[in-house]
Formats: C-alpha cells, structure tokens, sequence
C-alpha cells in the first residue's frame, strides 16, 4: 500500500493540490445546498450537530427541526440555549406512535414537524434548516416524496437544508447537492457495551 | 422495496425494538470507547464535532488536537470559546510542510501535537479527547502506528477518544470500539460549487 516514499508522497500531494487550486478558482458559485446523510452507520444526526456547530461559530442562524423524538435526553439543547439568538430547535414528532400503530397521528405529527420546515426555508433569518430524520418519515409515507422534493429544491438560493435519516428516498437523493452514506463498519453495542451520554444522544 | 404496509412496517418496528430493549437491558457496562471516523466522505470531523457539542450539552470535558492546520479559518473556534471550563482547543500542527516537503519538521509537529493528545487521555479532567486528523499523520508515518494504537489501547477505563481522518491504518481500526466509514455519495464540488463557511470550513 505504501509503495512510494514520503517524498514521493509529498510531491504527489504538492500536484494535487495545485491542481486542485486551479479547479477551485474556477469554482466561483455560492450558493445554499441541499445536503443528505442516509446509510446504516452512525453519525449522520452527530455530523449535522457538526455543522450547526460550524454555522453558529460563522455567526449565521439555524433552525433545527427534529421529526422524531428519541426516547433519550439529548444534550445539544444546553448547547443551543447558549445561543438563543443563532439557534432555534423545535423538537416535533412528540405524536409518533410506533408503539401505537396510530398512522393519522403520526400522519398529522409528521405535516406539523414539516410545515414548521417550510415556514423556516421561507425565512430568509434562517441561514441553515436541519430536518433531522425527515427520511425515516418519508420512509413510512407520512409525506409525500414528490412534494418535499419540490420544496427542498425550490428553496431561496442561499439557503442550506441539510436533511438525516436511514433511506433516504432516491428522488431526494437526486435532488440533492451532497449525499454523504455513514457505513457502520464496527459497532460497540455488539460487544455488550450500552449507549451512552455523548456518545448516542 | 415498500412490499409492505405502513401497518405491518409498524408492527415489525414495534418487534425490533422489543427485541433492541431486550438486549439493550443486557448491555450494562459503561466504558470509554476508541472511536475512529474514516472514509473518503465528508463529515468526519464534523460527525466529531457533533459529538463535541453533545459532549458539552452534558456538562462533559474535551480535549481537542488538531493535527493537521487547514489553510481555511474554522468556525468552532468560537462555539469552543463559549465553554471555556468544558473544551480545550489545541490547533497543532502549524509546521505541517506539505508543500516544502520538510520531513523532519513534520515529524517534530506530529509528535508535539502526540504529546499533547497523550497528555489530555492521560488527565482524568477530559471526558474525551479528539485527536483530528491523526489518521493522516499516521498515514505517512510521522508517528509509529504501534506506539499510537498501544497508548490508545492503554487509556484510561473511561476515558472516550475520538480519531479522524482518511485512511485510517488497520491496527487502529482492529483495536477501535466503533469504526464509521463516511463514503462519499455526491459531492457539490463537482457542480462548480466553492467551498463555503459552515458547510465546509
């Protein structure tokens, strides 16, 4: 694997990056991105936090909606609290009934969470919108693909929507401008150890 | 792929949690986990970041080293500085010299910034320590794989360490708790997109 020498490596890394400057500068567009984190593995929720984290360190503003309740406490409200004026977070999908099996509600806890997204991609404060686990609903049809798709895609030019969750329908995928797959490769709950705070939630 | 109901989806997700709480309610120990993101994807470190706000929502302490400098100012710097008693930041890695292709000062910078992460997994203050980047620094042997992955192994019962970074060297990811592969799915840059503050950097 290692074949070449770090000096080699070096001088591959030095054309590389050349190259890449010059690719760069000819990328000159700004402009809001619909971005997707899907796959199986961990992270995908975590790396949006990573961004909103960057998003409030550039002084721009995000609203995060959250489509399903986890049954654990997360920490990162304490977090947003600190900046009530950069961040808003409206933990929604409080009627979800997996349990239940009540599909309207659900249905109706599904159209609130996403009016609320809506009503924040409109908002030219928000900088950034996080739908957090948009897909897991989408997954079970409590939103129409087609009409998401089209919203996210018609969004205000600048704005960024980054949208989580396992199976991320095809059509969102396409729309999107970056699809990052976490692929779980080890995973510390086969080894009998629990989830803990920081870590899972 | 949707062959079945909403209902039935419902009913199987009901038995799979069942069945998740009844080994959820057998894994009981706590410990600190050796975390490793990896992959050609993006959101490594933001995927860290997320778990550094995460960690700070829970009133936890972390310790970051970052390995490698990017030409890019990074945003978290000023979230950081909002928990001064909860993170400590340490940007290393300022004499990295791809482009001069200094050998020995690159080695000096890796083994300083090493020192450090050593420093802060050995100091019971720190919840977690993330060591960004590592990976890379490993990858072209600035630092011995083994003698990395030996004081890893060694750390402290529940001290969580997290590592970034492409390419992450088998040894690490044999001796990890939890490995993530992010895999690059779509990439904006490709569309004549820049890079762009928050998102990016």
């Amino acid at each position: 694997m290692k074949e070449r020498t770090p000096e080699q490596h070096a001088e591959k890394m030095k054309k590389k990056q050349a190259a890449q400057d010059k690719i760069m500068a000819t990328k000159t567009a700004e402009k809001g991105l619909l971005i997707v984190h899907t796959g199986k593995g961990k992270g995908k929720t975590t790396a949006a936090l990573g961004m909103v984290l960057r998003m409030i360190g550039h002084g721009k503003k995000v609203g995060i909606v959250q489509f399903v309740k986890g049954a654990m406490q997360t920490g990162e409200k304490t977090v947003f609290d600190a900046f009530p004026d950069q961040v808003t977070f409206k933990p929604m999908g409080e009627g979800f009934t997996w349990n239940t099996q009540d599909r309207t509600r659900d249905i109706a806890s599904a159209r609130e969470a996403w009016d609320e997204v809506k009503r924040m991609i409109a908002d030219p404060g928000y900088d950034m919108v996080l739908a957090d686990e948009l897909n897991i609903v989408l997954r079970y049809d409590y939103l129409p693909v087609e009409e998401v798709v089209e919203v996210l895609t018609a969004r205000p030019e600048m704005k960024h929507v980054v949208v989580t969750g396992r199976n991320a329908p095809e059509a969102l995928m396409e729309a999107a401008d970056l699809v990052t797959e976490m692929t779980l490769v080890k995973h510390p709950f086969r080894g009998g150890v629990k989830a803990q705070a920081g870590i899972e939630f």
